[in-house]
């Protein structure tokens, strides 16, 4: 019985668009690594992206073909619809073998099974998870092929979400709300970070009265004190303490769609230094939501932003945001569009956006920030959260 | 303020030896993306592996350097010991760039400063987040180096454990032990698995009344009923139901260090089929351990199971089990010996293993798994926690 939590249609349309563009470009087959594009394409679900593993799509056949482990082939069977012929499983002896044995080696092997092995195959080369090695193998094995670097090539069509998407995105965004709230209830002197942590994932997976949460793809982050100009640092054992900032970045995730949501509380009673901070960071990021509709660059949105802050003084040209939706570890950003100066994508109906802007002095930072989605005349955050500087 | 979390003493150490590997191999610099390395050379600790970073090893220099975006600096300085001029950061216009412009672009330009650029170079071609175009662009930039694959380096030295790392391996078991008690209380019919993903991972990052815990490099995982053949597939709405046999894999993490465990546990009354499996398991995984001492195979260890299961005319070859400790997402295995047949690595005291080996049949499977530490003359469990088949 499939887990799949799309119709049929969608994953159609969705192969449909991928081939188109492996048209423009000439492209007998991809073979698509990150984990992200594997689900987008069939469905495909689990945690197994620490071996490797792909899907292939071929001009020349309607379904994609799942290659990945041996054990991992029910896990197959049990999240996509695809034949039992287009479950091809590698034997456990390619794992990270001591002998000369790679599971590109397979990979190859049904390359050239699908007929594809003479002809240009697309290749992600800076996908999470598409080693170097796997690139040496491929080429090895493969020498008549002609290989072409397919990177976005997928992403690139996950950028417009469907209907079904933005239901996920808007669930994600009910799961984010809640975990928020839990953050900020439990942040205050004298707890410790973990404790913090331990009640925003308990509500991530807890996720609403109707519907539970995923793991999501970045692990909550809150840097605090000192170390709010650290956004990637993950909790430790130290305490909260009186003065402290600290920014809460988390999303809720819904079958790997998120909705990410950070905002910054103050320990104790914030300096008018930072109450001012916040009120500049949320009319920019009001600004740059202001200016999002179909047909601007992501560019314009972020000079909005920039614009903003300009009339305070501030400079800063940084990206505040990027596009976002489907996602395994590392990463919920799809690595398409940012907005930030010199990215001339034009907008679209139903692209959706993480903006995350924040402002950094010399011992304190502010953030905060949207998930939106572009509509035919604005832009619709998927969270309804206050927009302030929050306080213990 | 620096938060490593081993003594300069002991980096030293890491690094000496990892020197030592290097000059066997006539390597004048290492490349170091797997995020466990950093670590490990550095304590470099952040969510920041999403983009491309690196610590840089060379023989004529006695610090590592650290390479990664700007905005993870404060990141290496609050986590590392290094000094400022070996903390290198690439601008952002380097992330996801639109243009022509790859971190490695940076990287290459850092190891032609540190004068390696025509040396022998070691990159681990097949480590997690070390990218096909990342090798592409380092070629490309350093026509005048040679390149070697290096790619367990840094993990075979990793394989020995130091009593401090040993000490957070058992703070990893005693958070293990309480998440496992957690899921098993939770789980009963009815119950959605989402909710017995949420106990596990409150009690994961509640840690212990003395300290909190980490994010796990894997998520909880629990396949249940149909799916116990399943094993990488995360959890659903989907309530338990009477008759599932449920099997819980998790791992405790303290200072990224783990100690996973894995049980399983039965939803109602067990058949007797289920029970005697339970049993053989059980059997075999015993049987495993009372193998291991320094001087046998890794191959050995999985001989006494697999011997085991014979007596019940069982016959597998499967790995059951691997080399583990330090990890980031997405695996907690080091890469390195495997309990298997084949595998000739000669256990040494102080190397750490995860075995768990299972059965599974048709309908129904039965796992059990212990983390042990290979002592002066066997192996020590570091959880301890009740070996049997649970029931709701």
């Amino acid at each position: 019985m499939s887990r799949a939590v799309f119709d049929s249609s969608e994953y159609q349309r969705r192969i449909d668009r991928t081939k188109e563009k492996m048209a423009e470009r000439e492209l007998d087959a991809l073979f698509v690594s990150d984990p992200a594009n594997m689900n987008y394409l069939t469905g495909y679900d689990g945690w197994s992206f620490y071996v490797h593993q792909g899907v292939i799509v071929t001009q020349d056949r309607d379904e994609p073909v799942w290659v990945g482990r041996e054990m991992d082939a029910n896990g197959a069977r049990a999240t996509t619809r695809l034949d039992e012929a287009d479950i091809r499983p590698y034997s456990d002896d390619h794992v990270q073998s001591p002998v000369d044995l790679h599971p590109m080696d397979f990979v190859a092997g049904v390359l050239e099974d699908l007929g594809v092995s003479d002809g240009r195959i697309g290749l992600e080369m800076d996908a999470y998870y598409f080693t170097a090695k796997s690139y040496t193998r491929l080429r090895k094995n493969l020498p008549e092929a002609e290989f072409e670097d397919t990177t976005l090539l997928v992403n690139w069509v996950r950028i417009k979400k469907s209907e079904q998407e933005l239901d996920y995105m808007r669930q994600a965004a009910r799961i984010s709300e809640n975990a928020m709230q839990a953050g900020l209830d439990t942040i205050e002197e004298g707890v410790p970070e973990y404790e913090a942590a331990e009640a925003i994932y308990s509500a991530l997976i807890d996720g609403t009265e109707e519907y539970g949460g995923d793991y999501p793809s970045i692990v909550p982050l809150m840097p605090s004190g000192d170390h709010t100009g650290t956004p990637h640092l993950t909790w430790t054992d130290r305490p909260f303490r009186d003065g402290d900032p600290v920014i809460i970045e988390l999303s809720g995730c819904r079958h790997r769609y998120h909705s990410p949501l950070a905002r910054t509380t103050f320990v104790g009673d914030p300096p008018e230094e930072i109450r001012e901070t916040a009120e500049i960071v949320i009319e920019g990021m009001e600004a740059a939501m202001d200016a999002a509709e179909p047909g601007v660059t992501a560019e314009t949105v972020e000079k909005a932003w920039r614009d903003t802050i300009a009339k305070y003084d501030v400079e800063k040209e940084d990206r505040i945001g990027y596009s976002m939706g489907l996602g395994y570890p590392p990463d919920w950003g799809e690595h398409t569009a940012s907005l930030r100066p010199g990215d001339e994508t034009v907008l679209e109906e139903n692209m959706t956006f993480h903006t995350i802007p924040g402002l950094w002095f010399d011992d304190f930072g502010v953030e905060l920030s949207e998930t939106f989605r572009v509509t035919s005349s604005g832009a619709e955050p998927l969270a309804d959260f206050p927009r302030k500087l929050f306080t213990t």
